[in-house]
C-alpha cells in the first residue's frame, strides 16, 4: 500500500475538507476523480463519461456515488476502510440525482476544478445553481503540506536530483533530444519515481522555447541545454528540477547573462518566508534580472505550486498578493529566452519553513559544463 | 505528418461545425485541448490550468486563443495552414477576456465536454450566462466518419486483430496476467499502433469483473481469460477489440454459456443498419441471454461509438432512441458475468453500412481454447 496514505490522514483531510465548505458558505462539496479526490481519499480513478464523485457535504457523512462496474476503482483507496457510503448506479439510473440526495437536497455547491463540462452540466442543470470552484474552498488544505507530504516532496527532490547528477553522460554531440530524453526517462524510474511526468530536453535555439519537450535535433558542441524533469514518486508526490548545461565552454557573453539568472533565482529563493507574497517573490527574480536589462527575456511567471499535481497554488506570480505560509511548497524557476538563439532557466522546489525557504534540490546551480 | 489529415479536411469540420452551432442557436462553440479540438482543427495539445480554447462562432472567422508559452504547441495542428487568427496571452492577461472578445459579445455558447470546470466556471461568470454542451452540436458531425476516417478505424482494427492472432502463445499457465499484459502492449505497438490505450486480461475470477486491467494473477489450466485491448492508430483512431480464450478445453456449462454470449452478439451485429435506434441494438444482445436465462449477467450496455476516442457517441444503450445512420461506429460488445467464478465478452467495432453493418474486426468469434 504505497500509494497512498493511511487512512487517518483521509479521515482528517474528509473533515478538514467538509469545514471549509462550512466556512466557505457551501452546502457541500463534490469531487469527480482528479488531484482533489486522491488528496481526500487516496483514490487514483480516472474519469470516464459515467460519473464518479465524491460528496462531502458540509455537515453530514460523505457518499461516493459510483458506477457499478467501477466499483473496483475504489478498492486501492481509503474509501472503504473508513466505511463512506457508497451509492453505485447502472447505466440508465441517473447519477446526478444521487449527488443531489447525498446533498440533502442543497444546491449551493462547490466542485473540483477537473471536473469536466460533460459532467459540471448536468450537475448544474440538476441542482439549479452554477457551482462554484472547490479550489477556492480546498486551497488553504492543499496549499498547507502537512509533514508526510513533505517528507514525500523531499525524497521526490533527492531523486531527480540524483537524475540531474547523470545527466551530463547522456549529454553528447552527435545524440539527439529524444535520445537523451530516452535515457532520462529511465533513470527517472530507476531513481525510484512511479512514473515519468515530463523530460524537457531543449537544446541550442529549442532552450529558448520554455514548453519545447524534445525532438530529434541532434546536440552540437556549445549547445545550451535546458533540462526540465520530474515525475511522481510514491505516494504520488511530483519532483521537479530544471538545470541548464553547457556542451563545452559557453561563450563569455552567455556565461554573463546565465550568472545574473543565476542571481535571480537565488534572490527569489531568498526572498521566501511567511508573509511576504508570491508576487513578491515574483518580483525579487524579474527585479534583478530588470537591472541587467534582461526583464523582456523572462516570459513566464516565477513557479507554481507542486505536491500530487506538478502544477498547482499557490502560482508564483504578478498579481497574487497571497501571503506565504509555512508548509507551502512551489516552484523558484526564473528563465531567460532568446528566440532562435538559446535560453536557460533554473528551478528548485522549495518548501516555506518558519522563517525562509527549505530547498529540496540541492544539485549545484551553475551552468554545468559539460566536457566534449 | 501522419498524426493528421491535410488542413482542407479541417476547413470542412469547421465550416460544418460553424453550421450546426447556427442550427442549434448557439453563437459559437468555445473548444478547449481534446477529442473535439483534435477533431477540429488536428491539435493534440493538452489542458493545462492556462487557458487555450478554439473559438468558432455561429458566423465569422474561428480563432484560437493560447498561452504565448504554448504557442508551439500549435505547430503541429492545421492552424497556422489554415490561417486562422491566435491570439496569445501572457500571465496577467484576462483569456477569459479574448474568448468573449473572439464572440462578438455573445453569450450563449457550447463548450466541449473535456472542459474543466477551472476554466468553465470563469467563462461562464464572464459571460454572465451558463453554456451547453457542444457534443449536442457536434453530436451528428462526430458521430458520423468520413470516409478517411472509416478507412483509418478499418486499419486499426486489422492491426488489433493480428495482436489477437498472437494472443494464444502469450497465454500460458504460471504466466501472471500482467506478463501477458506486458507483451501485448509490445505486440500492440508492433502491429502498428502508435500506443497502448487499455489491456484487460481478466483470468480465472477476474474475467467477472468488466473493468479489470491485469494483476499478479498466475494463469492457470482451466481459467477462461478475457482479453479486452486497444490503442490509437495514425492519426489517432483507435482500435477497441474484445475476445475470449479457455486455457484447456472449458467445461461444458462454460461453453454452452458462451455460445449463447455469442448468438447474443451476432444478433446484436445482425440488427445493425441505419434506421434502427441504439437501444434496439442493446435488446438484440439482452434478448438473446435474457431466453436462455442469463440477462442479469450482463451488467452493462452493449456498445459505444468510437473514433479518436475510445468511448464516445453513439452509446448503444436502453433508452437511446437515437436512428444509426450511415458512417457511424460502435463496439458491440455483450459479455456474462460471473462474480468469483469467470466471464466472457466478444467486441467487435462496426461501421454502419447502406443497409446493415461492417465488423472491422474479423478474427474468430469462438471460445479460443489454447492447448495447455
Amino acid at each position: 500500500m504505497t500509494d497512498r496514505f493511511s487512512s487517518d490522514v483521509y479521515a482528517r483531510r474528509l473533515a478538514a475538507a467538509a469545514a471549509a465548505a462550512s466556512a466557505a458558505g457551501v452546502a457541500g462539496l463534490v469531487i469527480t476523480p482528479g488531484y482533489d479526490l486522491r488528496y481526500l481519499v487516496g483514490s487514483a480513478a480516472q474519469t470516464f463519461e459515467r460519473l464518479t464523485a465524491l460528496v462531502v457535504p458540509a455537515t453530514g457523512a460523505p457518499t461516493v456515488v459510483v458506477p457499478r462496474l467501477e466499483l473496483a476503482s475504489l478498492k486501492d483507496s481509503a474509501i472503504l476502510e473508513l466505511g463512506l457510503s457508497v451509492q453505485d448506479w447502472v447505466d440508465g439510473d441517473d447519477p446526478y440525482e444521487l449527488v443531489a440526495a447525498a446533498l440533502g437536497g442543497h444546491a449551493r455547491i462547490a466542485v473540483t476544478d477537473s471536473m469536466p463540462a460533460l459532467h459540471l452540466l448536468p450537475l448544474a442543470e440538476r441542482l439549479g445553481a452554477v457551482p462554484v470552484l472547490a479550489t477556492e474552498v480546498l486551497r488553504s488544505l492543499r496549499m498547507i503540506k502537512d509533514p508526510a507530504e513533505i517528507d514525500a516532496l523531499r525524497k521526490a527532490g533527492a531523486a531527480i536530483d540524483r537524475v540531474h547528477a547523470r545527466v551530463p553522460e547522456f549529454l553528447r554531440p552527435g545524440r539527439t533530444e529524444a535520445e537523451v530524453a530516452a535515457d532520462i526517462a529511465e533513470a527517472i524510474v530507476a531513481e525510484g519515481h512511479s512514473a515519468v511526468a515530463f523530460i524537457i530536453v531543449g537544446s541550442g535555439p529549442h532552450g529558448a522555447d520554455p514548453h519545447h519537450e524534445q525532438s530529434d535535433r541532434v546536440l552540437q558542441s556549445g549547445d545550451i541545454v535546458v533540462v526540465d524533469i520530474g515525475g511522481p514518486y510514491a505516494p504520488g508526490y511530483n519532483s521537479d528540477c530544471t538545470r541548464t548545461y553547457s556542451l563545452g565552454q559557453p561563450r563569455a557573453d552567455i556565461a554573463e547573462q546565465y550568472a545574473v539568472l543565476q542571481s535571480a533565482q537565488a534572490a527569489a529563493v531568498g526572498a521566501v518566508r511567511p508573509g511576504v507574497t508570491a508576487e513578491q517573490v515574483d518580483a525579487a527574480a524579474r527585479d534583478v534580472l530588470a537591472e541587467a536589462g534582461l526583464a523582456e527575456y523572462f516570459v513566464h511567471r516565477t513557479g507554481h505550486g507542486i505536491g500530487l499535481s506538478v502544477h498547482e497554488e499557490p502560482y508564483i506570480v504578478a498579481g497574487n498578493a497571497l501571503p506565504l505560509a509555512e508548509g507551502m511548497a512551489f516552484s523558484v524557476e526564473p528563465g531567460i529566452y532568446f528566440p532562435g538563439h538559446w535560453g536557460a532557466r533554473i528551478e528548485d522546489i522549495v518548501i516555506v519553513t518558519a522563517d525562509g525557504a527549505e530547498p529540496v534540490n540541492t544539485g549545484p546551480h551553475g551552468l554545468t559544463v559539460v566536457p566534449v
